[in-house]
């Protein structure tokens, strides 16, 4: 066994975008599994925007990474040493193990993953957080029903992917918005999305819209927030519903913009907007997991991984999934089998 | 019987707040009663902030009145002819007949008022649309449960006053914001509200919410928006509910304000903002009015009553209602009994 497990520390708080020198390549020594405990040597490392929170002072739902600790996100390995019944040695694990080579956790804190439903990446994919993310965020806060017209932000991500498939499943109609030609290309030609517009070339997204949603919004699943959203906002239906999964277009900002107040909007249309983690859906993870993963297997839903390769590449990997540079899941794979 | 009909009609579009200008005292024939309509004589005139978003020229959820109709609006008065075996002459009926002295109307268009459960201008507040505002835009939007803190924008409005007399119903601390000491000290003092600040006087809204809140806010019901809005939201709790009832500080301006974007709260405090009309719950209109006319007649609900006397000031009593000068239900008495 190595005696040296390298790991990802938080140096410095970044302001605005996060730079490759908020993070520290850190060296310790590979854990001892304690009573109960598993030794699981990481094989990919999944970076998610949730994480740009976490490293700001302030609480928000979670705790903020300390200065020195190691950065936190999901990873998928397998177990070197077991002191516990649930897992043998060479089982694949996947939990919140940080970003580094090994980590020592109780059993009962990591998943077993079955290496033969599906590639064991999909654990933190579309079987993992993303997907029960866009499972949950679309049915239970957006509430799709057939014939009605779903759009979806950051279209092209680990989530929004998802969301868009899943929203065709249930028979809507279903438009994304991207950030380049080759994601809204990818998502209406591979993912079956109706239609897609690239944010960052269309010179007027309300134009773009109401266009590709002749009957209006009923569901906006946001990922992104900031003048995307505004423009949506625009064009919701009596009763619609939005889903807030994620504002990537704030998190780096070093001062809040103001944008226009749609509380007027939200009462003529009657309409719901709800922030919402996935957490609060831990009680229905299984039946999630259980649909996705048939919806996987009859080719209902397919998904793309960005890969990374190399624990000192995960801070450009983060850094480039902030910037939008991922089509799909962002991964950094960290070893071999 | 008078052989002409007194009416408002809108003269002009306005901007900004209303003048009187932009409404014309005009006369027509009291109309007769066709089959089956009824001929009904107002007593009193109800005049609601949402009157305002019909002046405009855009449709909002209701279409806009045309220059030179009569204003529409809640109206209680008393039966002159009938050809409805469903009315007697002498009956008292409300129903949405307009600002003027009578009106030709479908009996079913207008429900039949019975002076001896509460007085007949109930039918026009707490027994009303106003009433069933609080009672469902609390309850069903709202959702409050015991213990938690109710927050209400126009406490001493015709809604809100009833919003924090529920909220103290089911087991809530209810805080209300309202424009003068007088209106606070009258919720708090005679409505039983647990707190109340005066937006026009106090330097910083957040602080004296923080004070007043000291659990912060589960349940924000919203008559006015803007500023006041932006103070409450900084002070929701995780899963809090926003009912958007109103936006009053905002039907007048001539030109939108941005302010702060709130979808990262939302998304951190997995909050939920809904705006809703009345008119959505008239299936269960029955039960709301029989629980008010239950609290009323048990002393738990009380009311204040605002009334300008004659049609021809009935302008000049939404103009002041529109600058929060009434406390409780703005009315105008048209004619005596």
């Amino acid at each position: 066994m190595l005696a040296l497990n390298r790991r990802i520390t938080l140096a410095a708080r970044p302001t605005g975008l996060p730079k490759e020198s908020d993070f520290l390549l850190a060296t310790a020594p590979v854990p001892a599994p304690g009573p109960g405990e598993v030794l699981v040597r990481s094989l990919y490392l999944s970076v998610d925007p949730y994480m740009r929170g976490r490293m700001n002072e302030a609480r928000s739902y979670a705790d903020p990474v300390a200065i020195g600790a190691v950065m936190g996100g999901g990873v998928v390995g397998v177990v070197e040493e077991s002191n516990s019944p649930a897992f043998a040695k060479g089982d694949f694990a996947m939990g919140d193990l940080g970003w580094q080579e090994y980590a020592a956790v109780a059993a009962r804190a990591v998943r077993k993953v079955d290496p033969a439903l599906a590639p064991i990446t999909t654990s933190l994919g579309v079987l993992g957080m993303p997907g029960l993310t866009a499972y949950f965020g679309l049915l239970e806060i957006g509430q799709p029903k057939a014939g009605e017209t779903v759009v979806v932000s950051g279209a092209a991500g680990a989530v929004g992917s998802l969301v868009g498939q899943i929203a065709k499943i249930v028979g809507c109609r279903a438009v994304g918005i991207a950030g380049t030609q080759a994601k809204c290309d990818y998502i209406t030609g591979e993912l079956g999305f109706d239609a897609a517009f690239d944010y960052r070339t269309t010179p007027d997204y309300h134009a773009s819209l109401k266009e590709l949603c002749p009957r209006g919004v009923d569901v906006y699943f946001d990922n992104v927030g900031g003048v995307i959203s505004d423009a949506v906002f625009r064009l919701i239906n009596t009763r619609a519903r939005v889903a807030v999964c994620g504002q990537i277009a704030e998190y780096n900002l070093e001062r809040p913009q103001p944008g226009p107040r749609w509380l007027t909007t939200l009462l003529v249309r009657q309409a719901r907007v709800e922030g919402f983690l996935v957490f609060q859906f831990a009680a229905k993870y299984a039946e999630g997991l259980r649909r996705m993963a048939a919806w996987l297997r009859e080719g209902k839903l397919k998904y793309a991984e960005d890969i990374a390769v190399g624990i000192e590449n995960a801070p450009a990997a983060f850094i480039g999934m902030l910037q939008g540079r991922n089509t799909g899941k962002q991964l950094v794979k960290i070893a071999e089998l």
